[in-house]
């Protein structure tokens, strides 16, 4: 090999910071944070039950590999707190089929990362994606959960629930979600008769051996005033970032996102107004953030996915030879990725207002 | 003060790095470029073209005020190259009229940065928005300038214009643009037709007292197979963050992005082929990027703007004691920031695909 | 030009974060703060006056140059304080006579860096150094000024002196050092007796047309426990890469330093007491730093400087076709480079408190 | 608890950037290589090697502690190659000894970071310092062996050796050090004679039940010219910074140090000559380093190291209460740290050079 390549993309956040390594059918998937405050009660029941959330073979509509997806806490805690110390973790893979993936080796899968891999690094462990599988998720599924702890601790919340796969859509209001119900249909969305609906249009396109597109809506409530660090670093800004990094995500909008486009002025300024000496405002279009700092009304963002590339079909694509070929339609996925992607949405969003947080405190003298 | 707060958000970029500062009403707007290569023939003319294309008064549909925006380059330039040195430059306030802004100096302004701002740092230079205003922008576009002079070298092109404007939405194929008409109309929109009716639509609103929101898409071509770094610093992620740091942007999407909810995996997957040794995908879907990583094709992407929130008509709000104020509609604005928000949202993709261009590089041994 | 090359190596701090620009006969010196708490009253005659013990001309032993040094403040301060956004300054060059330079401009001058930052980048301002001039620490001791602004709120005090020209040494102690004394002299030394035979040795080598190397100690006082982020920004470590970033630095030792190479552990240990609930070490080999966090007790550190290497003597060198040549001895240096440099190791080590301090600030729930 | 710290200071490098995590009596100590090059073949044997030359219990005057460290990669290699993915490596810890800590649980050992890690964190992990134990190094040592096998393809050699111990002076010559005899010798000591004194010396110490300081030099051969980044990344400050990290250093000096403090700059000026087409200098009290940038000579640097902290003796101290207490003399440890020392200066040496060569790469347009 005459030439090689690098990358150091793996780092999230400022303070709370996190890398990430593993591939998807190497020995397993892992993290570090480095930047966790001191004495927090880690608890590791809360951390497994947010990696069940994402897990594979959950329910009837989701991928059926069997990944228990068991965290190992290799450093960072001491007695059950943290210690403030970096926090290493580790998720081994035990379910892996790599000979489910010795026909793609040497071809280029459609809209997968298959070919930009091979042609930046010359190299790509091609089996089930390697690095550029949503397996790495589950490293920021458990980096999340930490974050979600510390969050407990100053009461903000942080859920996100489907609010459309394909033409269903859900049409209720953004002030009125139960995150119980969501957590109980199979769909994660937030009424039982949509959840039904979405349920039954997936079943559909995966018996058609195809897959479809979706979205996910999040909601943080009872975000202190001032986080987020303009002029680039505008807590929105960050925000969409964190959520375009996680796969198959097109696109981001918050507050009143793409329906700015066609809102006068007079309509989309938010009126402010005083209760109980706090500063709120009667409308929402800014989506809790003014100039890139939280102003303490909710914040809600929506989060585009693009239909799971791997569908049940043959399809005609290119060897690394730049030969054509066909790539069958087998193996293991998703029909629709947003079910298991609630959680990551969740966990990138508690990454990103933890490190804000961390980032924003104020100094008494 | 018993208490200060802390940001470090102004510095954008990892190898290609730009720290901006100034304000509105301040002695003027600045950058450090902190990574720029050397020997970059450095074309003023050019800068101070971009900085035209964003300046206001440049035409009957923005802002009046007029400001000179002449940048006066510090450092890092050596008979007439860069030298691989931090690149200072400095754009002179010369047009504030700050007593125009002693009518809001105790009052926040609905949807301006004015309550957050005084909330996280216990200060601010009310005069103009200071900080928050979109004036910052113009240390972008001149950062953005250079970014481009390098993207030169590579035959990189960046293209943006206007394509929607409050219920006027431009109709036409992202693979027919001139660049030409673009500049020749004064909203920046990609066809004549179009762009005479939003400048009939804006002047309306103008007439009106009001202001309307609007949308920018750009297009990036020939940009080389490889740029982006996964997981967390892909390509569109990257992009994403940058657009989301402009004033007034609330949302991004790439490729099919929204409109990928709604379709089928079999309809969505760019399928592949071979041109003169080349790979190619018959659709572009993915908008350019797999993976997080640039595959080749043109990258293009949509940014939604809000209506600009200094509107001409008297509004209610709150004072700094939290009692109830009128703001009045005064001053000298953009009934539409989208014609001068272009340069903008180019200066910016330049700026990311610039600082990836230098994070990508091959090595020889 | 072929090829060009990139650095960015011109910010340091990771809250606290300063940008420099500039070149020493190009049209000034800056430099850019984002990260500057809010509300800090801004004194400029302070930040001057720091700036006036750094100029040179200030005294019979420095280069006769004659720069103001007068900084102006471009950004982030709004009647009279901090506004939290970014700091711009600019110190304009008003004394350059590059002309002087022209004897030097295709050649390298010995242990300059005249021949790296040729090889380096491919070009070169070759006038007065250009970017590898010391003039670039005024910016630092611009910044450093506003730091220790910071740090007089916490009661901290940062005291540099010289210890060493040549020869002369100073033999007092750490803990008897009269702050006065070093200002009233034009060496900075601690006491008059040697500043006297220190001044006398410098004017001789003056004469002779050469120069002498020296050494700067520093002492930090009131440095709260906790400062410093293991294990890779340890507190000293921090202060080692900062005071080896000065130009003409070689070595940086704390506490014992290299007089640890022959001590015993029993010798070295620092024996804890107990003082009104405070913690305190009857010895302070450990320079008041443990395990890379400030344990309480003074910081005290020295740094080595190198003879200035311009001589005004001629010296054989190469000319960049690699051919012999002859530089020549001519200009206006210093002779040693110890007293100006004494407010450059404050600054940097202003910088360095300052941003541990900001780094490690508690969170109250 | 009502307060809570933070830190993130477990990361190095800027483009081959390690975050290091694990305590000593942990699950183990483990690091991610974010940044690797792809198609770097990677030699598990040699990574075991280094490992192993770290390793507690490989000869009479080192601890007699038996600690394995096998490293297990877990990521970022397919088929015997880096695929420019991040690299995650364990290393189990087997054998702790943890209840040789119950005495000093809630002690303050003089010299040690138990006070400091106490007061910074509120929290700490008694058992073998924690955190703050040597043992992080294994970590450090496991990722200057990737470095090293980069830096193989440049033909750049890192040697460190034991030049000091106690009274006891290598007085040999840096132009004529052989690698071989270096690691014959349980010291590390560039020649046998001196090795022989050093052991004798050192088993004296630890009959003594006591410790004894020492000096590691190192030299870096065939670094190509133009590493470095002005003005605060210079290559020799970068090298300091990664030196002054490592547990129980006091002081950095390169090319001619502390010795510069006495010379004249007509003698300290390194004289340039041109040899087969390269620039080369006559001395080289430069250190192969000019403004901060490589000149193609070798690098040469000392580190002095301090007496370990823990001494056979029993020693007064303060306990959590700060009340008295009597700190006893027990456990598995070095006399002298130095010999064991080696591989770890090489190997932050070798991490250095590594990072600066990845961030100074020539671009051909």
């Amino acid at each position: 090999m005459n030439y090689f390549w690098v990358m150091s993309g793996s780092t999230f956040g400022k303070i709370f910071k996190i890398s990430t390594f593993g591939e998807s059918h190497g020995k397993g998937i892992g993290l570090v944070i480095d930047g966790c405050p001191a004495g927090i009660t880690l608890d590791e029941t809360f951390i497994q039950s947010e990696l069940s959330r994402r897990r594979p073979g959950q329910s009837a509509i989701v991928t059926q590999r069997k990944e228990p997806d068991q965290a190992e806490i290799y450093s960072g805690v001491f007695e059950g707190k943290t210690t403030g110390t970096p926090i290493g973790i580790f998720i081994p893979n035990t379910n892996q089929k790599s000979k489910d993936y010795n026909h793609i080796k040497d071809k280029f899968r459609p809209s997968h990362a298959d070919f930009t891999y091979e042609e930046k690094y010359g190299i790509r462990d091609y089996r089930g994606g390697g690095r550029s599988s949503a397996r790495e998720t589950a490293a920021r599924v458990a980096a999340g959960a930490i974050a979600k702890l510390i969050l407990t601790h100053y009461d903000i919340k942080v859920k996100a629930f489907v609010s459309q796969v394909g033409p269903i859509k859900w049409t209720g209001s953004w002030s009125d979600i139960d995150h119980e119900i969501i957590e109980k249909n199979i769909v994660r969305a937030p009424d039982q008769e949509t959840a039904d609906k979405m349920e039954t249009y997936i079943k559909g396109i995966r018996k058609a051996g195809d897959t479809i597109g979706g979205k996910i809506s999040c909601i943080i409530e009872n975000c202190p005033v001032g986080l987020g660090e303009p002029v680039f670093d505008k807590l929105h800004a960050d925000l969409g970032k964190a959520m375009l990094s996680i796969n198959a995500v097109k696109g981001f909008e918050y507050g009143s996102g793409f329906d700015a486009l066609s809102m006068l002025g007079s309509e989309h300024n938010d009126k402010f107004y005083e209760e109980n000496g706090k500063v709120k405002t009667e409308t929402n279009y800014s989506g809790g953030i003014q100039g890139g700092i939280s102003n303490g009304m909710p914040i809600y963002f929506n989060v585009a996915f693009k239909p799971v590339a791997t569908i049940m079909q043959n399809q005609d694509s290119l060897d690394k030879n730049l030969e054509k070929s066909i790539v069958e339609g087998k193996g293991r996925h998703d029909p629709c990725v947003v079910p298991r992607a609630v959680p990551i949405v969740e966990a990138m969003a508690a990454l990103v207002i933890t490190d804000h947080l961390l980032r924003n405190r104020s100094v008494k003298i």
